[in-house]
């Protein structure tokens, strides 16, 4: 799993430099108060070199959505186990549960933050709802394959895995906005209703044999 | 039913048509270029007048705020019809259904755009955080009063009203968070989804008798 920590040791080059500079600064300072000059300050750079990699703001953050999406994908990626039932939980407890400690790594709050402030450019912004688009599509596919194969395996009741998968992302949708934009822990209402939508929607057997 | 409809009508004073021209300069600069001149011009002030009821940006945002929660919760509000079942569809319909048509009212993507811009927001700000965790349990209150009726009058299941309604409104939520933010129509993937859920989990009696 130390593969999927975000930010985890040096930073490869000075564009992720720069990303995680602007990971910092919009943490700090939200979203309507980043500035070239705060993320060349949080980076250590110049402007002049932030000017080597970027263009302007708009550059730098169409290559920031990039930057969040990706780690979105490497934290968010499940690798086959060979039992679907396990690895959809391994799904489901990425969204809802935290990160393991690990030094370097921003806390969950603060990425799925991040994540939330960029997904309301969208509202806005055509480039950016094409690529949430596209990235929750890919989320969707990966749990349709999880699906498919715990049909296939018999042990998954016989959905239809493309309306689950949507249903199931809508909700871990619902999850990431609560989560980044209350001042409780919504997960924590929510957690056993998840449990037991996917315990009573797909698990065979739970009810009989078990 | 038009007394639910946001925009309709002249506004009532000089506070109400600042709170409309910032939702208009909202949808056409988005939240960053949100200014107090812009906001001015869109509601024919000058900025002496605008001065004059706000201290500033973020005093303006703020009552922003309550206004779009206020026009929120009157598009969302289901006046009880005696019939659970009837109540809970039209709760759900008011969210993942188009408004009826009506001059002056912007159409329900607006609105929800608008409310996941300043959603947003409440990822770096306290009081917006505190507001938008308020309104979740209004509108999750609406829904355990509906489900609990349903559970007295003997036409829903036994189920813990509660926890049955914060999964509902975490599932509207990212219904919501999607719509305001991808290029296709997220809603058309999962409405059949979410009926079939109410239908399974709450309402007795449609697999048996019906």
């Amino acid at each position: 799993m130390t593969d999927g920590i975000p930010f985890a040791g040096e930073p490869a080059d000075s564009h992720e430099a720069i990303m995680r500079a602007t990971f910092r600064a919009l943490r700090e300072y939200g979203y309507a108060g980043l500035s070239i000059q705060r993320i060349a300050d949080e980076a250590d750079l110049s402007k002049s070199t932030f000017y080597h990699h970027f263009d302007g703001k708009e550059d730098l953050l169409l290559s920031f959505q990039e930057f969040i999406l990706t780690e979105f994908n490497r934290i968010f990626q499940v690798e086959s186990t060979g039992d679907p039932e396990q690895d959809i939980k391994t799904f489901v407890s990425l969204v809802l549960d935290d990160f393991p400690d690990c030094v370097e790594t921003p806390d969950k709050n603060a990425v799925l933050g991040s994540y939330v402030e960029m997904r309301a450019q969208a509202v806005q912004n055509p480039d950016f709802r094409e690529k949430f688009t596209e990235t929750d599509e890919l989320f969707a596919r990966q749990l349709v394959q999880i699906i498919e194969d715990g049909i296939e395996q018999g042990v998954f009741a016989d959905v239809n895995p493309e309306t689950v998968s949507r249903f199931m992302i809508t909700i871990l949708d619902g999850v990431i906005l609560q989560s980044a934009t209350r001042n409780d822990n919504p997960v924590a209402g929510v957690r056993d209703t998840i449990d037991e939508y996917i315990e009573e929607t797909l698990i065979l057997g739970t009810y009989s044999s078990h």
